[in-house]
């Protein structure tokens, strides 16, 4: 049984194509009850962005602070009763920032149609009905939420994705301009993201001749990016980044992550550590799992002159510890994939914590 | 202003993915008049796939051989009127062949839906509703119908494509199960539709980082596939050749294809020449347009023994030969992303005919 994926609907790419935004939603304004609704990263606040959203007098915008911690349940939740309350059911959401915005956006998207807490459908195909008109415009790139199937989030109980074909954007908007002003270590960090997925991707029993040929892509743009001669923060770099994340993001939605993403959603969970950051500070110490990947990722760490903090494990409980375990070890289908079906008889909380003892 | 393109909604790849045709049709059986049409190659009559298809007993197959021309406007409107007074509109279309059937496939779903013939629709946006539900299933692969935007026709006055985001797949099931019986010859010159389709992208104006990385690993796919030490119709290249043709085809969609199409079209209209034959004639000659292009392109014909025949034009009259040069040189977007919006200062009438009499 092959998965069927569904695909963003609809792509524009190019320097300058966010100024085309306003008329590529224009025929979807007479939606529902007839307004937009930009849920915007707060970094742009006051910022030139701002000044160029294809905003209308009857729209909503929120400028959202992704940095004190990933997306939850209860934000999105809050937020859909307040868009719901105010002004009803929205033509249409659009997402501008980095991957916690654009989960935001998705998620939103999918919950003013679906009622209840977003926690009941964290999971699988639990969405119960189509959601509105969604935009994804990344701000930084490496991610890949731009293309996923699945929007994560973390609940009371879980850090987990609400994952089905209607979570995936019915347009993304994709200008390398938009990248440029990304700060040196956050650029890094989404990058890894990138390069992570693909090596998790290739690295299981789900990879195949489709997921490969985008993983073994974004992996050359990622080296042309953070290793070559020309590598840095340059426009021919933004633009290749944009694409790599793309790629990257297809190469998982036909395999999947593994190990690293399962021990970077432990620290996540329970320590609030951002998604990308959380992935490079496991990676890291993965070499063992991934011993061509980690080499080269510390190439690229040391290239940039990027400080990984060591010895963080020192300063953690051995309930957190034990309790990051156990999120990891909760999170099946990617150690299915990096170690197979029999993974519980190969992987303990023992072995599992002892890695995150590494960090 | 940058193309804002439609992908297809769903894909399944993998060896075996056909027999879950049945299950991806099945929620779509109680659109329209409740039925399904097949359109497949008739190469598959009395063949174990026929055995396969999931036919309902109210549904219509038609097998076509697509071998004594390419698909013609006048082929689609009787298809399309035989389809609409023998049951109606049907719930869609599924087209399982080549290049040529899944165009008929694309073309006859927008066409049940738009009244008069579909010579009125050649070009781009033209289509003035949007068609029914249609899934592409190749059985040889190549040429990127799969994935574009356009399915082309030969017309009384022009070969041009239906093209508009209508024409798009909902759906394709790529498996690569189905190329493996596909004949040497045409295995070889349908791929070569691939490799042309990157070399086109990649050398002409409209080229940019998201078709030059559809283009580069589409190619090394190619590489593998017709040039590495492990060549040849093989289970592992029938995978990649399914990837390389999406991945060119994905290409082409953001940039545009060039002089070999152009040439091709004119042998394919005025002679009638299947097109990925036609453009493996012209490439072979257009070394002064695409020098790396074609000399890589002239070791897989010798490593695959492929015989092109060489001197064709001396058998060509005069008018014949002004004849493919005009419908050529109405090819204005491929001239123009080739050689220049300045094409017309550059490129004549006489300049194309002796393309056409190097052949």
């Amino acid at each position: 049984m092959h998965k069927n994926f569904k695909g963003i609907e609809k792509t524009v790419f190019g320097r300058g194509s966010f100024s085309q935004l306003g008329e590529i939603i224009a025929p979807h304004r007479s939606e529902n009850n007839g307004y937009m609704v930009f849920i915007v990263d707060n970094y742009f606040k006051g910022k030139e962005l701002e000044g160029r959203l294809p905003v209308q007098p009857e729209d909503t915008v929120y400028f959202i602070d992704v940095d004190p911690h990933e997306p939850t349940t209860e934000q999105i939740d809050i937020l859909r009763d307040e868009i719901l309350a105010s002004k009803g059911l929205p033509s249409g959401i659009i997402g501008i920032g980095g991957g916690a915005i654009m989960d935001i956006a998705k998620c939103v998207s999918l919950m003013v149609t679906n009622e209840g807490s977003s926690t009941l459908y964290q999971g699988l195909n639990l969405i119960k009905k189509p959601g509105i008109y969604h935009v994804g415009v990344p701000t930084i790139s490496g991610t890949g939420a731009e293309v996923s199937m699945t929007a994560v989030l973390t609940g009371p109980e879980k850090k987990l994705g609400l994952k089905c074909e209607w979570t995936v954007f019915n347009q993304v908007v994709l200008d390398p301009e938009l990248i440029a002003t990304v700060p040196r270590d956050w650029w890094f960090y989404v990058g890894m993201d990138t390069y992570i997925h693909c090596i998790e991707s290739e690295n299981g029993q789900f990879n195949n001749a489709y997921s490969h040929a985008y993983a073994e892509q974004s992996m050359k743009l990622c080296r042309d990016i953070y290793l070559g001669e020309n590598s840095g923060q340059t426009a021919e770099n933004d633009d290749k980044l944009m694409v790599a994340s793309l790629m990257g993001g297809l190469s998982l939605t036909y395999s999947e992550v593994g190990i690293c993403h399962a021990i970077s959603y432990g620290l996540s969970k329970i320590l609030g550590m951002r998604h990308c950051y959380s992935n490079c500070i496991a990676f890291n110490h993965l070499a063992d799992y991934y011993p061509e990947g980690v080499a080269e990722f510390k190439q690229m760490v040391a290239q940039h002159n990027i400080t990984l903090p060591q010895g963080l494990s020192k300063d953690w409980t051995d309930e957190q510890i034990t309790a990051m375990a156990h999120v990891s070890y909760k999170l099946d289908h990617m150690w299915n994939h990096a170690v197979g079906y029999d993974w519980q008889e190969k992987v303990t909380i023992a072995d599992i914590e002892a890695i995150f003892r590494r960090l």
